[in-house]
C-alpha cells in the first residue's frame, strides 16, 4: 500500500506532468509495472527539436529548485531560448516512488520498491525524451551530484546524443568515503524504531531519523567555513539552531524515508565504469560531448580532486570550480555569488560549437 | 551502579596508577565526591622536578596510544631524558567516568555523572602534578584532538606553568562546525533503543548505536583519500568492510556509552575564551609558552585552517603542518610516515630555550 504524503503534491511543487512509460525493466532484475517519470519543462521546443536541455536531479530534490533558482530569462538556462526538460528522478517522490506506488504499481510499494540505478534513469530519460518530444539530440544535459552521475551516464551511455554537458558537484565514479556517507545518512533513517522495517504509516513516524539523516547533512553537507561565518545569516536565520530547526531538519522531515533510501542505494552505486567491465578509463572514453565539469571547492564528500582525477580521462572536457563557501549544499544556491558562476560556466559552454 | 566492562582494565591498559584527589567540584557545578585520575608514567623525575611532560588524551583515547607509538627511547618522548606523565581524562573510562563511578562516587554513576569540562580535566591536572609529584613547571604539554583543547587550556589557564606546548589536530574554541560534528556522533548513541537514557546495563545494549557511532567516525575521521587510496591495506585488512569490522568498529563497541558521551560534552564546549569573555584573542594571548601548533592535513573536523586562525592570537607560536592522507585518525599512527614528523617537531620544541 502507499501512504500519503502532501509534501508531494501540485501544491508543493507546483506544475509538472506525469508521462507514463509503462513496464520499465531494472538493470538489478526489478520490474516497475507503470513507471511514471514527473516531468517539468520550460520554454518550447524548436522544429529542428535541437534546442532542448535536460536537468537531472539530485538527492532528495525536484524539479523544484531548478525552477526557482537555476532557469528563467537572464539565466544560462532560458527557457526564451532553449527548451529544458527538467525530469524527476525514479524514487525522489514525484516520479514513481517507493512511497506513492499505487494501482498498477501497488505490489511494490513501501519496502517492496525494487532496486533501481542511476542507469534506469537514464534510460528512462532517453525514453521520456525521445518517445514524448522527439528529441534525439541534446544541447546539454546538466545537474548536480546525483544529477551529476546521471549527466555521466548520458556522456558514456549515448554518446552520440549529448552535444554538451555539465556534471556539478558529482563524479562518474562514486567514491568509498562518499558510500560510507551515504551509509551514515541511511542508517540514521533505518534505526529509527518507527521505521518498521519500511513499512511506517506516515513519514512522521520516522520524523527522529530524518532529523538525525539532517543532522548528519549539517555536518557534511556544509564546509567548516559555512558555520564559522555563519553564512545562515544570509538566510534570514539569527542562530544556528534555528536554521538547523527552521531549514535543514524540515528539508528533509517533510520527505518520505523509502524514497530517500532508494536515491540513496543509487547513489551509492553510481559507477559509469559498469559499462566497460570496471575500466573508468575505457568508460569515460567514450564520451564525444563538449563537458564542463563544475565542482564545488569546499564540497566535503565530492572534493575537488575527484572531479580532477575524472576530467583527466575525460576527452573534451574542461574544469572550473565554484567557489562557495556553502559546501556540497552550495547547489541551493545559497548565496548569491553561487549562480552567477554556474551560469556564466554553462552560458560558455553553449556558446560552444558542439 | 556502576557497571563492568572489562575493557577498561589493566588486562587491556596494562600498568597505570589510580591517583585519588578527593572531592573535586567541577566547573559546571556539579561535584566528584572522589575523584580517581589514572595515571601512566614513564621515565624519572629529575631533582629540580624541570623535566616533566605532561601529556593529555582525547575522545575515546587512553594512554595506550602513547605508550604503544608516542613514548619510547628513540622519540622525542623520550622516558631517558624526561618524565612523561599521561593522565587520562575524566570520563575516559580509566579515570573517574559514569560507568565506573562507584562507592564514594556511586551517587553520580552512569545518567547521573555531572557535566565535565576541559578545565575541569585541567585544573585536576595541576593538582595531580604538585600535589602528587611536586612539579610546578612543565618543560611540554602535549596532546591530540581533545588532548590539543587541555594542551590550549593549560597555556591559558596557568601560563606560568608551561614551558612548552605541542596541540596537534585540536584548537582552543571548538568550531561550530565541529559541536554538530559530535552532536551526530552522541545521537548515532543516544537513538539506540538499548542507550535506555543511559540506563542500561551492559555496553552491548548499546552496540548498533556505538556502531553507528564508528560509521559516522569512518566518513569525518579519515579523509576521502584515505578511503580512495585504500590506505587500510597498509594495516592488514584486505577489504574496506574487513577494516570496518576488524578495526573501526570494535574500538568503539567495546567503550561504554555514558563515557563517551561524557567526553563528547566536553569535546563540545572546549573553549578558552572562556577565561575572558568569550574574548578569543585576550585568551591565547596569555600563552607564555613556546607553542608549535601541528594540525593534520587532511582532518576535516579540525581543518588546517582553524588552526591557523588561532596561531594569528598565539604569541611564541609557530605552526607545521603534519601531512597524512589518514586525517584526524591519523593520531593513532596509521602509516609509519605519521611519527616521524610528529618526532622531528616535537624534538625541535624541546630543543627550543624556553
Amino acid at each position: 500500500m502507499a501512504i500519503e504524503n502532501p509534501y508531494y503534491t501540485h501544491e508543493f511543487h507546483g506544475d509538472y506532468d506525469l508521462v507514463g512509460l509503462g513496464e520499465f525493466a531494472l538493470e538489478e532484475g526489478g520490474v516497475i509495472p507503470d513507471l511514471q517519470l514527473a516531468v517539468a519543462t520550460f520554454g518550447t521546443l524548436n522544429a529542428a527539436k535541437d534546442n532542448a536541455i535536460l536537468v537531472t536531479t539530485w538527492y532528495s530534490g525536484t524539479h523544484q529548485i531548478f525552477r526557482d533558482v537555476y532557469i528563467g530569462p537572464g539565466h544560462a538556462l532560458d527557457p526564451e531560448r532553449y527548451f529544458v526538460v527538467v525530469v524527476n528522478q525514479i524514487g525522489n517522490g514525484l516520479s514513481t516512488s517507493p512511497h506513492n506506488a499505487s494501482g498498477a504499481n501497488s505490489a511494490i510499494a513501501m519496502s517492496r520498491f525494487p532496486r533501481v540505478r542511476i542507469g534506469d534513469d537514464v534510460r528512462a530519460q532517453e525514453q521520456l525524451l525521445r518517445e514524448h518530444y522527439g528529441i534525439e539530440s541534446l544541447a546539454l544535459v546538466v545537474g548536480g551530484s546525483m544529477g551529476a552521475q546521471q549527466t555521466y551516464e548520458w556522456m558514456v551511455r549515448f554518446p552520440g546524443r549529448v552535444r554538451r554537458a555539465a556534471p556539478i558537484a558529482g563524479t562518474a565514479q562514486n567514491t568509498p568515503h562518499d558510500f560510507l556517507h551515504t551509509k551514515a545518512l541511511v542508517e540514521a533513517i533505518t534505526s529509527d524504531p518507527g521505521f518498521a522495517g519500511g513499512e511506517y504509516t506516515s513519514n512522521a513516524d520516522v520524523v527522529d531519523g530524518l532529523r538525525r539523516h539532517a543532522g548528519i547533512w549539517a555536518v557534511t553537507g556544509f564546509s567548516t567555513e559555512f558555520w564559522k561565518q555563519e553564512l545562515w545569516r544570509g538566510l534570514g536565520f539569527e542562530s544556528r539552531d534555528g536554521f538547523l530547526e527552521g531549514f535543514l531538519e524540515p528539508y528533509f522531515t517533510v520527505m518520505d524515508p523509502n524514497d530517500l533510501l532508494c536515491m540513496a542505494w543509487k547513489w551509492q552505486r553510481g559507477d559509469v565504469a559498469r559499462h566497460t567491465g570496471g575500466d573508468l578509463a575505457a568508460a569515460l572514453g567514450r564520451n564525444e560531448a563538449v563537458a564542463r565539469i563544475l565542482p564545488i571547492s569546499e564540497d566535503m564528500f565530492f572534493p575537488v580532486r575527484d572531479h580532477e582525477s575524472e576530467l583527466e580521462l575525460t576527452p573534451h572536457a574542461t574544469i572550473r570550480v565554484i567557489d562557495d563557501l556553502c559546501g556540497h549544499l552550495g547547489l541551493f544556491g545559497l548565496v548569491p555569488t553561487y549562480l552567477p558562476q554556474i551560469d556564466r560556466h554553462l552560458q560558455e559552454l553553449l556558446d560552444t560549437e558542439a
